[in-house]
């Protein structure tokens, strides 16, 4: 299999569609919910429950792996897939984000940026080609470009150079990529700044990546200012490609974020909430150490045909938390990945039916999550 | 379904024998290695995947569960097995171990046990008719009656004294129990006192019980005398009733109590272990931390057919207990309590065949866990 991606279907009532996207390793319908597999794992879950619950793209993180176990290790194993035993698609991200948010003491210069670990402290410098280097090595079926991320809200001068720079990076990374079965996408910046945006999305677009990320939001800025961007930013990205916006995965982001055009999402919020015990259900979030569950033997989700909703109760899922058991994070995780899945898949029959607006508004009255 | 125990072939080379126990939801073959469900789970272990390994018998803590969620709760539900939905056979524990070892300030009269819960100093009193009371509301197939479990070395008349008090409260429950649908296990006690073990075993066996525990052992003292006092003990207890060696489960125990004539273990040796990254293998011990595993990317156990060996590999492993990974401790746990399951088929298969001294040999030549 190679890469590629088609509209199968377009939405008359917004920038909606249904895409097929082929990798290297799996067909793809888009819109899709890419679950997060931060350090090789997706947290609480193992491959079996993905597939049942039908993934077939998640996420990888450069940073943290490249970091832990470390480039070598994976490269050694014969890449992240089989490091992890993932059979289907997976997608790295450039560490972009992580040197800014996670790492102690970046420094960032046109060549790359200097970082410290924010597990040993040890030294380490990203640079465009680097970062290839060490997505070839994970081997994703898609790797993103390295990027600089800033902060909600960045002042337009920085926002403009740092973009720039990006852009230049983006380039760089283009040309040091000489992996045959991996692609990699461009990652639009410009803070929260329209003609930076703008600009943004144009410039990477004339560069022709396989794809393009739409990077820099859902980082404090409210969800209006995000979808506001999007409104601007998509409809200069070709029809063609596949969209990225990337760390979003919020019931009601997928469903505004889908209807601007967005393709494919990823977030850790599902299941890291899910951990301190947070559901996302058909009926709005569901708190399962509440004491009002105590005595509730009813599911988790009412509405929901998972496992955890279909053997399981509030009150035993109440009861695993408050224990401090591994199982409740791995019910609660399973659920809330299952949920996403689910709603993904209203939202695309939404868009085959030309019913999206509708679904929409009855999901938002339903559930406001 | 009832209750009844079957020997169906006992070994010419000692006293081991294979039963068939059946219970109110399930007919088990003996021996068995019962996993510990202390607080209505499994660690890290979902329902679906010990019914995959092939565990039809799992321990629940009356202590634990009476504390937390509580017995009214658990009872709301149904009981224990359809609260942590577990469809097999289940075995309370009745506290007797807990309230000494894990309770503050425990206060022990003839009528029973006083103490303070663990988790929130709470003031509790556990009398033979009380703790009957829970063990008829957690509801499993096998009860086990409230006796006194001393610390090893104890004094002669310290433990004469306890373990006559644990007879009288053996007669207690039996008067209190009236659940139809559940036994109830007298325990055997007496410390290391060869005497003692001896009129303990008589004693209850005189009471008409419908199995027995041996309890009180592998609480510190060397194994050569825990054997010792199987010795004693079992040749006292009635042929045709299952045989239950409380608190034990390391893999040579399990051979060296097969062959004393036990047909029932549990211990939570073999999941807490694996929660630290402590692997029993047919090799022996593997510690999956160690530095050396970073780069070995062959299978936890080269000879275990189970999930995490058919495909993970121990670089892997290392690396998810490095990053503190939960899969990490979910996949070690299905190795070793799969791993116990195949040393139990492995034990069968040799007194069935008439080669267990053999098979032991080899078993132990091999791997010294
Ligand atoms: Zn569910
Ligand atoms: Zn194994």
């Amino acid at each position: 299999m190679g890469f590629s991606f088609t509209v199968k279907h377009a939405s008359q009532e917004n920038r909606g569609r249904i895409g097929l996207l082929e990798t290297f390793h799996s067909r793809i319908e888009t819109p899709v919910f890419m679950p997060v597999g931060t350090q090789g794992t997706v947290k609480a879950m193992t491959v079996d429950d993905l597939r049942a619950i039908g993934f077939q793209l998640i996420l990888g993180n450069t940073y943290h792996l490249y970091l832990r176990p470390g480039l070598d290790i994976v490269s050694e194993a014969g890449g992240l897939r089989r490091f992890a035993n993932w059979p289907e698609s997976l997608l790295t991200d450039s560490g972009g984000f992580q040197v800014f948010s996670l790492a102690k003491l970046n420094k960032v210069t046109e060549q790359g940026v200097n970082f410290r670990s924010h597990i040993d402290g040890s030294s380490h410098l990203f640079t465009p080609e680097r970062v290839m280097e060490i997505e070839m090595g994970l081997g994703a079926d898609i790797a993103m470009a390295f990027d600089i991320c800033l902060p909600y809200p960045s002042n337009f001068q920085v926002a403009k150079e740092a973009m720039e720079r990006t852009h230049r990076w983006a380039e760089r990374c283009l040309k040091a990529h000489h992996r045959p079965d991996q692609v990699v996408f461009g990652i639009v910046q410009g803070v929260t700044y329209r003609e930076l945006r703008e600009e943004s999305a144009r410039t990477l677009a004339s560069l022709g990546f396989p794809g393009y990320g739409i990077g820099g939001l859902s980082v404090g800025e409210p969800k209006p200012l995000m979808y506001e961007m999007l409104d601007y930013t998509v409809p200069l990205l070709p029809e063609e490609k596949p969209r990225y916006l990337m760390g979003v995965g919020s019931p009601d982001a997928l469903w505004e974020g889908v209807a601007r055009g967005i393709d494919m999402f990823d977030c850790v919020f599902p299941t890291r909430i899910a951990r301190n015990g947070t559901a996302l259900t058909s009926l709005g979030r569901v708190i399962v150490r509440d004491a009002r569950y105590a005595r509730d033997f009813s599911p988790l989700d009412p509405n929901c045909q998972c496992k955890t909703c279909t053997e399981y109760t509030r009150a035993y899922l109440r009861h695993l938390f408050k224990a401090g058991e591994i199982l409740g994070a791995h019910l609660v995780t399973y659920h809330n990945l299952y949920f996403l899945k689910q709603v993904m898949e209203e939202i695309k029959l939404g868009l085959r039916t030309g019913t999206f607006e509708e679904r929409k508004a009855e999901f938002f009255a339903r559930c406001a999550n």
